[in-house]
């Protein structure tokens, strides 16, 4: 599949017509539709639909093809965004001391299972610099304190700006981040090293073991102001016994965070993840 | 969801224009598309696709609808087929001795899992006779020997005819229908006792134990004459361990193959399943 | 294994010398071990060991083994049981208004996959009588009110005593005990649906759906005075989308809570748990 | 657990007595056993079980255990092996392009998952040389050829010999061995890309997908002069769909690949795995 291809992401008020006016749109066009996925949520009257065509032959120019959309989009109140798939999207990956998730993702896009380039890596420990520096890339070490932690994010949004991020990727990285600053950078995946909303917070391995489930889980997910409370994208498990000690479920742990957040990656950057309300369409 | 519904399932040479031409015919007449699904596989370069609308509002009267898709059909050289959500599907489901997947399917119709009838239990032996009796199902006892195969198989093909019988399910039956049965009524589902292709043929339990596999499964599939061959709807599977006695995976087998049956026959009845060449698309 | 055999449950605090003085216990007195399972919590110091052994060959007679056990454990501050293979235990399964765990265990029973006796079914509702009737088990109607629930549940407790109950088995029954019948009454098991901790308490199915969860569960737990926070013995899940509605989790839900209730109650029955704190040890 | 401890795995003929000779010898001698695991095949009437015990305060000199232990086993027809958690095994790999398996296993056990050393990597490419310096391993290169097989194999085994090498792992190694280099290393774990005995041999993947079936496998086992029909070890699968390629098979699968192979190499090297017969025993 060389031949680069647009992929529209729409969610609109459900409404009569829809599949056919953003079909037409791409037909008469001369597009080639490979993809199209759609999904009605009934309770909330809402429509979501992915939609992927190969540019080769299409008669719009890349750049005419946002405008002449919104013309179709504007009456119907959708919205949407707009994806080239030659368009390679730059990760920053966050990290603090535990290197297996960063790992996996470095392995993975080297392995060219994450169309993305992962220019940067931005830590409040530097403990992972060695692993930056093997792989060459860029590792920035911003030590994070109670006093500095604002200054410290505005360091990183202008860095994010600067590198053209446009996926900060939390790979096991143990702090909180502000409300700002999630308002001023809204693209991050995080992994939650528990089958949320089970065991949110701190220490989850040791309260799993503590309560003595017979599963635990990782999970995927959109950061949002309210902790670990975000969209959730991808989730996975796996059965325990009474022999698994807590260092057991670690273990167990992080082979599920380093799937699940690769998982979650892939599907966000290949734009197969819509968001509403508090929830995911996630177009696999 | 009481309003009734029209589905389409096509298949067809991949060519431009085909989600706009067929989104067209039901926008044109008035409908509202509340599920779309489709798939291209590139490799034999075949789409298909599963798209149903609403009834209520749509201008062409039920009996004109085929004809008036036809039309469009033709020269794009689909295949289709058109279902009503309010045609309940009637099912004979073909037991021998063992009861669970009888049992489970039945409990299923009536918890309204499965929007079919089951009129009629066709059986080679008259073990399950009771359970017929007390769901009140008409149970036809058709013993099989070499010599009779064929003209029970006629007798059984008459009675499906005169029941009105869209689905044949083999629940456990553990006789093998001949190609001429297959070629007359080819609507049938099988649950095979194993993770298929491995251990096609009789005794998979035993044989999976003798092999000291880890994982057991279980198969729904078109029945088609090469035994053990057809596509496949559903697979499911379950962990074993060397504590596992041939008994238990029996029973743990047990737990699987009710549900893959379920699966693949509630798949079948809501129109999910399209099959091309040996292979099956499951829109869910 | 049609030879009785009987097994010890024990727990104690760990020292050395364990495991042969058990197994010296039986060996002495002529006994062959046909099972085995120990664990240590190194986090608390407690060993636990389920062993089993053929009667035949035993030279100590049934009401002697307690005793003389007894010998030996008292000195070591061992917690035991000892139950007989030929005992079959009596179960009572409480419902409210849904059938499927009730059907589910009672095909079982009939199947031999459950060695026990299912005597009588408790409900708060009249609703599955009918399935009483035709399984010919006695069913008992207890309506509960805040007023009557105290004097019900004495009526409740008489009748297990004189059905000579071992076990009572939550199937679906929608009230909360109160924590003297627990204290009076203390095996019970319950089915929660879902993957517990998660949506503890009511509609678990509802949050789950608007939490946007991608897995959801069931768990087999023993019942305590705090709602929903007893020993877990199983728990099972399943992978659900965004394709699933509300009822969708239900149906899945209901696959989930069948298989689990049945796996807890088996392995209840088959004294393969031990409980020690609010954590459950499965001998599988 | 820095105390180390004996393991002693031991299969042989069911008879009465066993668990109290065996944990007799252990406690007499002063040992306090940690782990106790049994089981036994009634089909085939043996006896296996896993029993590790510190060696602090244990009155036997190590030296001495083996001859001690002989003397009780003999008697008793009693296959044995005495492991010491103290002696690091040492792994070879041997790969031939294909990075993902060899690049997990060095991950986990720079990250303690794996209690081995790995001091050389073998392969019949030069591809991943570059991951042995990186790692500042040894890479041996050993080009294949019909004609060379034979006597590159002898001086492989003369390789593992000087570099007292205890395991062979195969982490996609695309080589045949020969019988005879079997017979003189029977210390091989392989990962096979399928879920055997499903699509044994060649090319699983475009296999599986063409049978258009609705999971896939991994399986690790161990290597004999049987091609794919070694004990099994581990298996994993995952669910796979109509979207998926044969591209997205060999994505997934290679997920697999990594979890199951790390998870039989570090089975095997905690000494938890007992084979018998073409079957294995799983002491977790």
């Amino acid at each position: 599949m060389s031949n680069p291809t647009a992929t529209l992401l729409i969610s609109c008020p459900d409404q009569r017509g829809l599949v056919a006016k953003i079909a037409n749109f791409i037909y008469a066009n001369g597009g080639n539709i490979i993809h199209a996925d759609q999904h009605t949520d009934f309770t909330t009257g809402i429509f979501l639909t992915r939609i992927e065509w190969q540019l080769q032959g299409f008669n719009l120019p890349r750049d005419v093809i946002a405008p002449a959309f919104e013309a179709i989009a504007k009456p119907l109140n959708i919205n949407w965004q707009l994806h080239f798939s030659d368009h390679i999207p730059k990760i920053a990956i966050w990290v603090t001391k535990q290197d297996h998730c960063l790992l996996d993702l470095l392995w993975r896009q080297q392995a060219k299972e994450l169309p993305a380039t992962i220019p940067l890596i931005i830590s409040n420990h530097e403990d992972l610099r060695p692993i930056a520096e093997q792989f060459k890339l860029d590792f920035h070490y911003f030590p994070i304190t109670k006093e500095n932690k604002i200054e410290q994010e505005n360091c990183q949004l202008e860095l994010l700006k600067k590198s053209e991020i446009d996926l900060v990727v939390l790979a096991k990285y143990m702090q909180v981040l502000t409300p700002e600053f999630i308002t001023k950078f809204p693209q991050i995946i995080n992994i939650h090293h528990s089958f949320l909303p089970a065991f949110a917070g701190a220490n989850p391995y040791q309260r799993a073991y503590e309560r003595g489930v017979k599963i635990i889980g990782a999970t995927g997910h959109y950061v949002t102001a309210d902790l670990d409370e975000g969209p959730i994208i991808a989730q996975e498990v796996v059965h325990i016994s009474h022999r698994d000690t807590v260092h057991d479920l670690i273990r167990k742990g992080k082979d599920l965070e380093r799937l699940v957040l690769a998982r979650a990656v892939r599907l966000h950057i290949q734009n197969r993840v819509l968001v509403y309300g508090n929830r995911t369409v996630v177009f696999e």
